[in-house]
């Protein structure tokens, strides 16, 4: 077996040189099929290819390599993350847990587990080029319809036809799906929050990826001159808007596991001397357990009301997404807590606030995630960072974790779901 | 003495008649020498010169006219408003002052006073032209100097080009100037705010005009990911500006005759799921007591960088404007608390919240205004309206007002301050 550290350097410099292939000179922007994700699929071809990995791209972008079992005819445990990058992105968001994967396979040096193992190369998560994420491990699950075919870019090509354009051919979308083989699903990611850097601990397992709610809202008064309305006659939508989110922080600080955003206030008409007619304002509220997400969101729209009847105003909300909480696989977690401790780390359970293409497998495979630590909390940022030692534990852990499921019977003869 | 009544209702039909000279098709805006000001110029003209009033354009295009007195040689006062107006406005701000001036004149139906009366219907008083606002009144105090001549409008026009495209000599600016026979300055104007209406009242006497301040503050926190980052992890710029702004309101509330607003509030990024790095908000903070409204400021500046530091923030904040309060004239205003109860109507006086040209004529003459009531408290909007009875209310009291002052010798012996 390699040397981790080793190991670990090389990720990081793998990572650092994908973050070349970019559609901008200026910062890193790799959308899906995108001419750059060739570049991308031919490196790491070029990693795969000594290690007798078969490797092939398949009709959605998705890079796939397989790498045998001990036995023909063995089940598949697939470890995945995607190609694709925000614009202005760092090197780590995605594929840290590609690249992750192909140093697993390094590491095993020529050794062949009970079970074969796919690397997945997602071709498509962050919902940048059509505006609607997870394209890539949509087609593993097989919820590839004509609607998101049919769906068009800034420049107007549509799925469909980006798919012709890198090569592809779309009436072969469902040879990419899952077969009934797949035991199970790894991802490992970075956390793109502070929470492990503050309790100052390398990984986590995740156990739920946290439902959304998504709103807006919209206070309207009456706009009226900032010097001659007294106070006493004032309607002023901002007032009632800032009353509201202190509300919306301090239910998210009371409630156990809950955030909640306002990201974004306009005011119309936005003038220094004019009383706010009008404030809309984005609400974000994230939860793993859906009754608490639901319940909070009605008591904030409630609050909503309240404020606004006091103060002579009107409030109305619009839901803009509801998305559900996913739990990660009980059996699979538990294993990659042992994992992390076997690595020499202490084990530490999260709920993922970010969505994640381990979301949509596990719709169909029993999933889970491992978080690094994520310097500064800092993600979609080019100063998006891991430490190399954070990286050699992973790799110590995936390891750890790959030989206890070629230990556990029962993991081997799990099955796709219905 | 002609009707009250029908002077009335013919101050209102002239209005909406010299609303129709505008810019635009669709909505009224005449701003400071454009073409549809001669129209007004002509109008005027048109309905002084049956009164025998000697008019004239001055040179940066204040409409003047002089309805002299019973004996040569006596000293003048002086009614006046302005005649631009803002983009989309109502036909009485600043119009209803100087058309209200004809019909007293009328109303006198030949009569002369010891003392003349000069109508002033000023130019510029908004300043949206060349985003300075007064250079009409700013000329009869002696305040227009090559800086202000500099000015270029959005077309690149300086104030100079456009005074002589209009057909004037900006070298004749000296004679525009006051003379020392100024008795005093009296400006009808509407309201614009709601609270004579709220009081049940028609008219009010002004006796000072707020002192304005104005500012900009920027809360910065740290921009981060709404999912993945905890509430006790946040430096969320805009939960800070949100208890900022309910402080405002607070202090403003319990400070009399206060009126502070944040009406326009911006967040970077202003994503839905991106916790907000930076909030910038405008503050607006008027009062009559030059020294009440800078203990506020500085107060709401201290409550900003305390919630700022508990939250681990930062905040600053920019002085864009720091205008004093002008007091009226106690004579004039007391005389005219005087004529409004003579007409029938409860006195009442008021702080005026906005800036008015009796503010700019109060540095050199005394000045009062008197305001009518506005439904709706609504301006600067095409909705802007007047009642009649109001209006007839408003002459009744100008009328009692020119008698009070033509008895109060005093009163004649005033001259032009230094």
């Amino acid at each position: 077996m390699k040397e981790t550290a080793q190991l670990a350097e090389n990720v990081i410099a793998r990572c650092k040189a994908l973050a070349a292939f970019s559609e901008d000179k200026g910062g890193l922007r790799r959308t899906f099929l995108s001419p750059p994700m060739r570049d991308v699929h031919r490196e790491l071809a070029n990693w795969l290819d000594p290690l007798g990995a078969t490797t092939r791209v398949d009709a959605v972008g998705n890079f796939r390599a397989v790498y045998r079992a001990k036995e023909e005819g063995a089940s598949k445990l697939l470890i995945g993350s995607h190609l694709d990058t925000v614009p202005n992105a760092g090197a780590y968001d995605g594929l840290l847990g590609v690249v992750l994967g192909i140093a697993l396979l390094e590491a095993l040096d020529g050794e062949r587990l009970p079970y074969a193992i796919e690397i997945a190369g997602f071709s498509e998560e962050e919902g940048v080029r059509f505006g609607t994420p997870f394209i890539g491990s949509r087609a593993l699950v097989g919820r590839i319809d004509d609607d998101l075919l049919a769906l068009r870019d800034a420049r107007g090509i549509s799925v469909r036809q980006a798919i012709e354009e890198f090569g592809l051919n779309p009436s072969e979308i469902p040879s990419a799906r899952l077969q009934d083989d797949i035991l199970g699903y790894l991802e490992f990611h970075i956390e793109q929050g502070p929470v492990l850097e503050s309790l100052g601990l390398p990984l986590a397992a995740v156990e739920a990826i946290a439902g959304q709610s998504r709103l807006e809202f919209t206070f309207l008064g009456q706009a009226n001159h900032a010097g001659t309305t007294p106070m006493n006659l004032r309607h002023d939508a901002m007032a009632g808007a800032a009353e509201w989110i202190t509300a919306v922080e301090h239910t998210a600080k009371e409630t156990t596991g809950l955030v909640a955003t306002v990201g974004s206030v306009k005011t119309i008409p936005g003038a220094t001397n004019v009383i706010a007619g009008e404030a809309t304002l984005t609400l974000d509220v994230r939860h793993p357990d859906n009754s608490v997400r639901h319940r909070t969101v009605k008591e904030l729209q409630r609050r909503a009301e309240e404020i606004s009847q006091r103060r002579g105003l009107s409030v109305r909300s619009k839901e803009n997404m509801n998305q559900k909480a996913v739990a990660m696989d009980s059996f699979l977690t538990g294993e990659a807590d042992e994992a992390i401790r076997k690595a020499g780390c202490k084990p530490h359970r999260m709920v993922s606030g970010a969505g994640h293409d381990a979301m949509i497998m596990a719709e169909k495979v029993p999933a889970t995630m491992i978080f690094l630590r994520t310097p500064g909390g800092i993600s979609h940022d080019p100063t998006e960072a891991v430490a190399a030692e954070d990286v050699a534990k992973a790799i110590e852990c995936g390891l750890h974790l790959l030989q206890q499921l070629a230990e556990a019977p029962t993991f081997q003869t799990r099955t796709l779901r219905a």
